[in-house]
This record gives structure tokens, sequence and C-alpha cells, in this order.
């Protein structure tokens, strides 16, 4: 018998209970023990539920106990999980968390905790709710250099961006039915900003290069300022606009890491990626690619991850799954302007003629592309690969003849 | 320092030794031990090899040596390998295999004496190359209850499909290309007739149920009859043919389990796994489907999942992975006549007309199929769904009236 406590009776919270219930005779039998829940920390009162009982204000009840072995932290946001998460893994208690912040944000310090104390700290709900993607890379791809990890990471604005393009739905639009379904918060920035990609980029990241990454070394930028217009040059173009999260190695000290709206091919795996769906694509130089596609959110799904994670703990009382990375520095992400891609460039010009010379002049090899719901007097083109920073330093030597609406990168 | 023994040097073995020195300081990082290869076994002589002074042609050798913990067998098929496997882990060494001929038939029994020695016998590699399937299905989703497998799980197969269906070919000649794109062997048939996949699908059915599903009990249909026409019929009906292993769960005690071509429908994920891609989807109660997609086959990626096996088994020399399953039984797997699917079914006839009346006084509500590829006197329909036993003999019942052409199942 091994006694767990859970923090935080939210959505994953309750769904982790309900998973424990649902499926206890299979999960009995993987862990090769019964798991049982003796406390759930909540500061709200939740009267009626046949497990109300179970019910705790007071973390020192937690941390002081002897009898709990793992800790799952379902609470969500930096504090006071980091504190409590910390402090539980200090009094020698395994923890599993789906807190993609408190990963992203503290994952290097509390893995080192986890190891000093011969414990485990899993966090597979963090990245792909349901979709293995943490475990694959740490382990089954154990013998491949990842070279490259880059995803669809966020349903809320996969959802918005599948819309747009499908439906032909303006943003707006498609951001109303987003929150009609429940796909969106009533504040949506941190997805539409593309944060909740950012952390989950970090994550991968920090596993697939053994080194930490910050959310704030991470060029990040959301889809508010995809436009309709945009999705039809796109779909000229032969593709479609994801909000993707990447990180590429550079060299064993540097990598790129970014998260934004890109165009990427129809022919890519990645483009037919819909709706709330996520899909995390692993480059490796042995295996070559690799895609795990799932619903990425959701009650019962995450939930599901955190009580995986917490059988593997059960299993592993007494040894440490090998889930660790160093911790981060200055300098270990570069500049995005450093980083090589293609850009598409939509602008605004006078003369369009005039505009489609000074443009070939100035790249070379471009691709123009042309759609109906192009405003007059617009010019839209594909850049050669090239330095970010090089090709935006050309754009904007143009800028007497053109005036940009919207760049984005290329996504090979 | 790990000491072990390749069993094999055929493509996967020779891929085994690029993989462990290519990513020789990665993976020693990984598994916290070097890993050293001591023997080779093969019976062929391979001259002028920087590693050539590791080759023995004496089994005897590896299972008497002490200092060997860990013992790779890629050599394919099941005679010597299950005597060589079986006396490896009875001698006291983990094994790590390739070899899905050998899973598929004895992965039960092996499974039960690596149990009882405390020892790991791992076959990650054994479906969809270096796709991470296994593990996942075993540890990610243990907190699911899995509903189903499927996947297509053949690359050949695969490629000579979408060779049809992308570019009109026959399929003598996509067999001809694949044969010259080396992704055929000289002698096509365990691909073609669904031998490989039906082993595949028993080695995830045994996984995620935990009981052996043996070969001889899962209905297994190759695609050597499907015809450019059908491929028509199915585009027609909005959507593809793809050869289907999936794995059912009826109840605790019975299991449907199948290999065939089937129709898929344009939206399901898999329609779109084209060339010689393989991709697997689980359905898990609480999680969803999750889908695992990449190349299937190949040196490296098949290498590099063997190797990462056995960097797990260095990595747990004295706890075992829980990877097990309960020997297999007689009336596990349900006869294919009473489960449960909706049917395509194309026949000749002498009077359209009057089948089409008969066909909907028989069946109720069904779908006809048209398409220019046709030939006169073809007709083709898409029955509701019913007990497939049932089915076939009210298609039987119209034999005076329709002389069937070509029948499969639609996959849901």
């Amino acid at each position: 018998m091994i006694k767990i406590a859970i923090m935080g009776h939210g959505t994953v919270g309750s769904g982790v209970v309900e998973v424990l219930s649902t499926n206890h005779a299979s999960i009995t039998a993987k862990a090769a023990e019964e798991i049982q829940i003796k406390y759930i920390l909540d500061l709200k009162e939740f009267p009626g539920l046949p497990y109300s009982d179970l019910f705790i204000k007071d973390f020192d009840l937690i941390v002081n106990d002897p009898e709990i072995d793992v800790v799952v932290e379902v609470m969500g946001g930096l504090n006071p999980a980091y504190d409590f998460v910390k402090r539980c893994l200090l009094a020698g208690k395994s923890v599993v968390t789906s807190n993609k912040e408190l990963v992203a944000a503290k994952g290097g310090e509390l893995l080192q905790i986890a190891r000093e104390k011969n414990l485990n700290f899993l966090f597979e709900a963090s990245v792909g709710g349901g979709i293995p993607v943490i475990r694959p890379i740490a382990q089954c791809m154990a013998a491949n250099e990842i070279t490259e990890v880059l995803g669809i990471l966020n349903g809320t604005t996969n959802f918005i961006l599948t819309k747009m393009i499908k439906e032909g739905m303006s943003f707006d639009e498609a951001l109303a039915l987003a929150k009609a379904n429940g796909y969106a918060e009533a504040d949506p920035s941190a997805d539409i900003e593309g944060k909740d990609a950012c952390r989950k980029i970090c994550i991968l990241a920090s596993l697939a290069y053994g080194r930490h990454v910050f959310p704030a070394q991470v060029s990040t930028e959301g889809i508010s300022r995809v436009s309709s217009v945009d999705v039809a040059y796109a779909n000229a173009w032969g593709g479609v606009i994801k909000l993707i999260g990447r990180a590429k190695k550079i060299d064993p000290n540097s990598l790129e890491c970014v998260v934004a709206p890109m165009l990427i091919r129809n022919e890519n795996p990645l483009s037919t990626v819909d709706d709330v769906f996520n899909a995390v694509v692993v480059r490796g130089n042995a295996t070559g690619d690799v895609m795990f596609y799932g619903k990425g959110a959701g009650k019962l799904p995450t939930a599901s991850a955190v009580v995986a994670d917490v059988i593997d703990c059960v299993k592993h009382m007494k040894a440490r799954k090998y889930l660790f990375w160093e911790d981060g520095c200055p300098d270990y992400v570069i500049d995005q302007d450093q980083s090589s891609t293609a850009l598409y460039v939509r602008c605004k010009t006078a003369d369009c003629e005039k505009a489609e010379v000074l443009i070939r002049d100035t790249f070379g090899d471009v691709e123009f592309l042309f759609c109906r719901e192009a405003a007059a007097h617009e010019i839209t083109f594909v850049t050669p690969q090239g330095q970010e920073g090089e090709l935006k330093k050309k754009i904007k030597s143009l800028s007497t003849m053109l005036e940009v609406i919207n760049i984005m990168r290329i996504c090979d």
C-alpha cells in the first residue's frame, strides 16, 4: 500500500481522483501495489463528494507525514506550487506534476534536488496532456542524438487557426468560437500570445539537449497578427500557418529556440494536425522523424498521464528514473536574428511592378505569392533561406518602397 | 563497464554496432556506464571491418561467458533465435531483440522466464522500428484501460497502396517499384500477405491486454486482391484503402484481432500515413486517441530502438521493467465472423437495376458507390454495421444475382 497526497482539486486534480478510482483494478495490477489517496489539499470546499473526508487545507500535514511517499502537484501556477514541491522533495517524497509553468521555470533546480535525494520528479502531463512525449524522448530515443524537436503544442491556438484555414473564419470569430466551446479561457492571452507553447518547448528542449531553457530565453510570438489573408497566401504557397514551437541544436553549447506562427508545407505531417490536437515531432540522427499525436489537453487525458507517472514512482520507490538536465545558463539560446530561415513577407506598396524588380534585385531567387483575398497594392513573397537578421535588414532597406504588413518564418 | 554480445550481423546488427559507435558519448552518459561489444555471433565472414576481431561462430562462448550481461538478438527467424534467447535468459543474461517473429510466437514464454530470473527481455524494435510504441503502451498509458489498438504496421504494403492511391499505379507496377527501391524483398510474400503486420499486431495486442495472442489466432489477409478499381471506389466513398492491423477488446476474456485491407475515412489520421511510414493508434478510456508515427523500418531507426533497450537494460541491471503478459489460450480471439463491422462489397451482376432493389431489400440502408474506373455490370455498396458472419450470409443469399469481386471491411 502506497499513500499519496494530491495538491489541487481543479480540473486535473479531480480527474486524477477519477482515473485512480475508475481504473483501480488495472492500476493496482500494473503498480503491483495498491495506491491510496490520503489527502487532497485545496483551499476551496467540496461538500457532498464521496471522498470529502480527504480534504485538508494545511500543507504541513502532507510534508510532515512520513506515510506519504508520493505527492501529486496539480495546482498550477508558480506560487505556492514551487515552494510546496521543493519542500516535498526535500522531505524525501517523490513528486508528480502537470504544471508546465513550474517545470519550465524551475525544472532544472527541482530535478537536481530529486537526484540528490534519490527521488523521482516526473512531469509527463506537462507537455501534450495524455500524449506520451517526455518519457519516449528520455528513454526510447536514448540512442539518438536529437537534432530538432518541434511541434504544435497548444490546442486553443491550433483550434483557432484550423477554423481560419478550413472554414474561412476571421481570427476574432474563431476566438469567439473557441471560448464558446470551452477551449479558450476568459483571458486567453497565455494561449494566444504563445506563452503556453513557450513553456512546453522549454521543457522539451531542456529534456532533449540536457540543459535548462528558460521561457525568457525564447523568442515568442502569438497568433493574433495572423489574418485570413495570410492564411490564403499560405494556401497559395502550398501550405498552412501553424503556431510552431521549435528547438534546434546548433552545437553542443547553443540552441535555437522559438515559438511563432510559421508556414509549413502540406507535405509536412504537422500540417494535418487540426483542431485541439497537438503533435510533437522529434528528429533523431538514427531514427529520423518520429511524431506523437493526440489531444494535448483535457481533464482525463492529462489526469491519466499524471496517474501513469504515479504508477512509475510506485514501481521505482528505490530507483531513480533517468530524467535529468543541467541547470540553464545565459547565452545558451542564440538570438533569433542569428538563426537560419526563409521568411514570408507581406507588404503594401504604391507600385507593385517597381517593388517586384526591387525585391528581386535585393533577394535574388524569391517566390511571389498571389491570392484573391489580397487587397490592392499588396505584394507578398517568400525569401530564400538566410540568416534571419540579414533578411530583416534587407527588408528594412526597402522601406521607402514597402510597408510591411506581416512577416512569418517558413518551417522547413 | 557492461559487456554485451550481438547475435547476427545483418542489416540491424551492423546498425547496432554503428549506433553504439556514432553516439558513443551520449549513450555512455545516458547509461551511466560504458557499453562494450565483446562478441558478434555470425556464421558469415566479415573481413576488413575495423571490429572484425569480435566475430565468433560458437554461441556457447556467449552463453557460458559470465562477463556478458546483455545479449542482443538480431538474427531474425524463429530458429535458432528462440533456442539461443531462451538459453541466454536461463543463463541469467538480459536479452534485447528486434525479432517480431520470435516475440509473436514465443513472447509469453520468454517473458515468463525473464520474470522468474529477474531479468529484462525487451523488444521495442520489434514493432514500428524506431517509433517508440512498446514502452509508451506499457508505461505512459498504464493509467488507461486500452479499448483498441490499430495501425499501419507494414511499410512495404503501405508504400504499394500509396502508389496505387496517389499515382494510379496497378498493384503489380507498385510492387515492382517497391522492389526497385529496396522496400520489398525478392520474395515479398511475408509483407504482401500480411504476415509481418500480423506478427506486430500480435505483439501489440498481447501487451495492451496482458495475454499472448498467437499469429495463428489472427484472421490475416494481404493486399494482393486490392485493385485500382477498389482504390477508386474508396475515393468515391471518401476514404482510402490501408492494410490495417487491429485488436479490439470485447470483454476481459475475449478479443477481436485481425489484419486486412480496410477502407478508412479521409478524416481518420491514419488515412494520411503514406509511403513507408507506419503509425499506431492507441485508444485509451482516459486519454482518447494517441498516435505514434514514423518510419517503421530501416537499418538505423531499428538499430537505435535496439540500443535504447540495451541502455534501459544497463540502467536496470537489478530491477525488472514491468513488461509482461500471461501466456495465451484457445478461444481468446473471437472468430472474425462474430465481429461487428460494415462491409464494402463489389460485385458483377447481369442486371444492375434489379440487383440494386434486391440489395436494398436485403440490407436496408446501404450506400452505393460509383466510379469512372468501374467496368460495366458492376455494382458496389457499403452495408450497414452488422455481425460479419450475418452480413456474409446475406451476401451469399444473393449469389444467384451477384458475383462477388471483392469484400473489404470498413475501419471505423
